[in-house]
């Protein structure tokens, strides 16, 4: 199994970053022809999710419910202060898996690829595992 | 890797639709045997989700907390006015993965596969990528 | 793709194991060496997260919102009183997915696979799928 990793700078605190062309490149580059594209975010305070990428409106959307949901204060144990941010990544996920057909990535007409930062900014990485299918 | 395209009409705006036999049937149908079905849904405003198929209550009452987590109204940017289901399909997700036995969905003994609609009643297609153990 | 299935016992109402070691034990034990390792929970009132496993409140944090998220009674229409857990277990999700390397699982520094019960004490069962790579 062929495994890639990408380098994602986030900018903000929290922010959804289209990593789909970034995607899409390194399988096409990795001569992957079949099979299923899983990306992995190994960090416990990041995500990922695939959602509209047409209008930007909707990643801002998603963020402001999530920090409707999860409130920034609310007597959390963890002392880091990061507690909302491990709390929006168990509910996002930590991976998304996308079928590949002549290296192409299936995504529907609308769907891109969100790298989620919940604790930014930071440097982050995302690993992808190229499946056999 | 086989895939196999459902198609699903939805007929109210939010809905979770049982798609457990006809996924069953494609798979044995396909003599799918052994490995993973990924059942993925190529749509922004719908996902799939795994939970009980034997009281459709159950699918009634995730609807019911869904909506009251995720506002109708709530100062949304994106101007279609489907951002709460783009939301709704963030949380629930695009994908799951079950195993496959003997051209069985090895499914828990309550668990159903359910497509959810929030943004209906429409036509959608779900994906089915059967990937060899 | 070979199938291994561990014992899981709850002992509080809602509760988050970390089931990291077994996991690991199971996948080496098995001589697993590279590919994919799916961690499948068969029921509908439990779920399986990764999460930050180093401090023992991240846990703790995630269960008091959603706690506070999916109330307890909210005009439920399933009778058997386990709402809560059914729509807790369609939030965090029924399966994880991590690469295998050399048979080590590939996680994140901070992360653990973890658990998740919401209608305990029980005796669960968790699956692993082990899919070449």
């Amino acid at each position: 199994m062929n495994t890639i990793t990408l380098d994602v700078s986030s900018r903000q605190k929290t922010e959804l970053i289209d990593i789909t062309p970034e995607v899409q490149q390194r399988v096409a580059g990795a001569g992957f022809d079949n099979g299923i594209c899983m990306v992995y975010v190994p960090h416990t305070t990041a995500a990922v999710t695939i959602n509209e990428s047409a209008d930007p409106a909707v990643a801002r959307d998603i963020i402001m419910v999530l920090n409707q949901i999860v409130p920034w204060k609310a007597g959390y144990r963890h002392m880091e202060g990061n507690s909302p941010a491990h709390v929006k990544a168990g509910l996002v996920g930590e991976s998304v898996h996308v079928a590949v057909n002549s290296g192409d990535l299936q995504l529907g007409t609308w769907q891109g690829i969100f790298f989620c930062e919940f604790d930014g900014p930071r440097s982050r990485r995302v690993r992808l595992h190229l499946i056999n299918g």
